[in-house]
């Protein structure tokens, strides 16, 4: 049975902290979008959401990759190509043909920001090579998003998101010491990838207004997902060891773990004795607060699989959702194990505009970054027809 | 037995990617810090990085809870403390001790950035709530980072890495469809959230250069970490569906997805049919490419269970090494699975300065924002002692 979905228009209009009429911290700036897929369009919708002007350049012929790629909505449309490109212009270029790439050297001499993820090496091969563009235009930034970064020997390596996983520790470190290396569930190194090149573009427009200086941004997928794993870096930096999985529970912590109720799992987390205590009282067995084997946290880690053993005998008595009930209302952090499904649909991520409705009426991703002065409510324009914007374009930068 | 170190500094110093002596972006700005543990002192790391002046101001007394949190480098600090706090300074202030709470207000007073983690609310108990700094201070940023947000229905409840994750969807998203709900295995609810509260300083810091005014941050855990979810949210969203996990294969490309060799597993991702048939190949099974039941991505997609079968049973005949150099050779996208130990090593990881030494010989992670006009090294300084520079800051803000 589908679920009815949450009025998430009506509710953005009655919600003042997503003011759509603020201004934009970005507005103003232009920016030629050469991305595709998923990195570099992720870097340059953030770029959107903060009221730059995108253009976002596609292959003439097939367009954007994503654009045939599922899932699709009723309308045969991408919500691929729509989350990833949300409040941009399109215009599709055959950069082999003279005027297609004399306009696009006039849309580049124009603009604040060059986005593109192609393969290092073939922005060069085009004649348009970061380095060289920032030489011509000084106050130009060119960011650039590839798996292992634009130099070093492995610059040129083809790379997926998972295999830029595999290489970076964290498929190593997710999952159970006696299972196998697990892929984190989402593109995570596309994604952060994306992140890093708007949190370095963002920076170079701060020190730009300074200076009058551009600069390239050379974001690699390896190094922004090898961000991603200090815990582990600790262990291998400070130590010298290596680090090994441990499945869902905290290194030095417990309980501080998932657990099994009767029909899904919950997570509980026990920073110290006192919440110990509370938690036993609240599960029924007060006596575990003075049981030797569970009296200190070193304890309680040393005997994690008893500890865990003796709560999931109680927990599996009853659903996660009572269970979640009555552990809140003791004051213990705790969390139901959602699907994203669930997860839209929280009353908090609602309110904080996860969710937003398109002009099309279509549903996308809302921006993580809330500011009381600015615009916190990103692109309110749906994702662009294919070459929906030549004509504009060839016009403009005639 | 232990693996000899790399020589990173002397590696460092022939590299002139990572150029020290380059101007900083962010220079000039100075950062009041009053983070603990870890999202909080990530986003203030990132800003040292830049260049900026971060001052870490520690509870009197204990100091940040991560200074008495392991692993240990052999002098006794706390590598934990070093990855997240190095290149700042520190001083040791009690809120309640009525001239600490005046020289925070002065620290303040002078401050561009103040970045903070406590639980919503706490700032204001103090009597310096965000929005209050800012009306107070109209060109200050103050950014805050906390589980849920500063409003809405769950902003007060508790919060740890762990609890996000597992109501974020991700930790439903990632494991075998048929095992359990896997943590990702780092805290990149705590790391995501950080970056993504970075990435909104340095677009405030951008707009106040053309309006003067500063703004408040507000970054949630949760809302970071749903960033990450774009796939499912595609299919939720998109098609209102339920997304499921399935393990590490790509959702709609097969063979993409990691096998079992004689000893470990190795990622292998063949978006096309031409790769497929060099893949088949490599791999001694030229016949695999006109096999009906492998001929097209969609019927290796629906036979994946077959393709994977059929391939695991070749490559475990021989190690992830060898198999590795052999496809890699061929021309298909192909990675180790790599444990943090590993990557560190990788000449690639070295060449882009992702562990660098400090002042005080002990190695920490780089910066993933590699620009050509900016500094891309980050901080040169090691982490502070507990309250390092109570003397000269007590001094400069008297």
């Amino acid at each position: 049975m589908e679920k009815k979905e949450p009025a998430y228009a009506e509710l953005e209009s009655e919600n003042n902290h997503l003011d759509k009429n603020k201004p934009y911290p970005l507005e103003g700036l232009l920016v030629v979008d050469l991305t595709r897929v998923l990195s570099g369009p992720t870097c340059a919708r953030m770029l959107a959401d903060g009221g730059a002007r995108v253009i976002h350049v596609e292959r003439k012929g097939k367009g954007d990759d994503t654009r045939s790629m599922g899932p699709y909505v009723e309308d045969g449309s991408s919500e691929y190509f729509r989350l990833a490109n949300t409040g941009k212009e399109s215009i599709a270029l055959d950069f082999h043909d003279p005027e297609d790439f004399a306009l696009l050297n006039r849309m580049i001499a124009k603009a604040d920001i060059v986005v593109e993820n192609f393969r290092p090496g073939v922005m060069k091969r085009l004649g348009i090579a970061p380095e060289d563009l920032c030489k011509k235009y000084p106050r130009l930034i060119v960011a650039s998003i590839s798996g292992f970064g634009q130099y070093g020997p492995m610059s040129s390596e083809p790379a997926y998101d998972t295999i830029v996983q595999a290489m970076s520790g964290i498929m190593d470190a997710t999952g159970e010491p006696n299972g196998k290396a697990t892929r984190v569930g989402t593109s995570i190194s596309d994604i952060v990838a994306g992140m890093i090149a708007y949190a370095g573009i963002a920076t170079a427009l701060y020190a730009r207004e300074h200076t009058g200086h551009g600069t390239t941004v050379d974001v690699a997928m390896l190094d922004a997902t090898l961000s991603l794993m200090s815990q582990d870096l600790m262990t291998t930096l400070g130590e010298h060891k290596v680090p090994h999985r441990i499945g869902n529970r905290h290194p030095d912590i417990y309980p501080f773990d998932t657990f099994q109720c009767k029909d899904a799992p919950l997570a509980i987390c026990c920073g110290n004795d006192h919440l110990w205590s509370v938690l036993s009282k609240a599960l029924g067995h007060e006596e575990w607060a003075n049981d030797p084997r569970f009296l200190t946290n070193d304890l309680r880690e040393q005997n994690w699989r008893e500890v865990k053993e003796a709560m999931e005998s109680v927990l599996k008595t009853g659903t996660a959702k009572s269970w979640h009930k009555k552990i809140e209302e003791a004051g213990v952090p705790v969390g139901l194990v959602l699907n994203v499904d669930e997860t839209r649909r929280l009353p908090q991520v609602i309110e904080r505009g996860m969710v937003k409705t398109m002009s099309d009426g279509q549903e996308v991703m809302g921006t993580p970054m809330k500011y009381s002065y600015w615009n916190s409510y990103g692109v309110q324009k749906d994702a662009p027809a294919y070459n929906e914007n030549d004509q504009s374009i060839r016009q403009e930068f005639a």
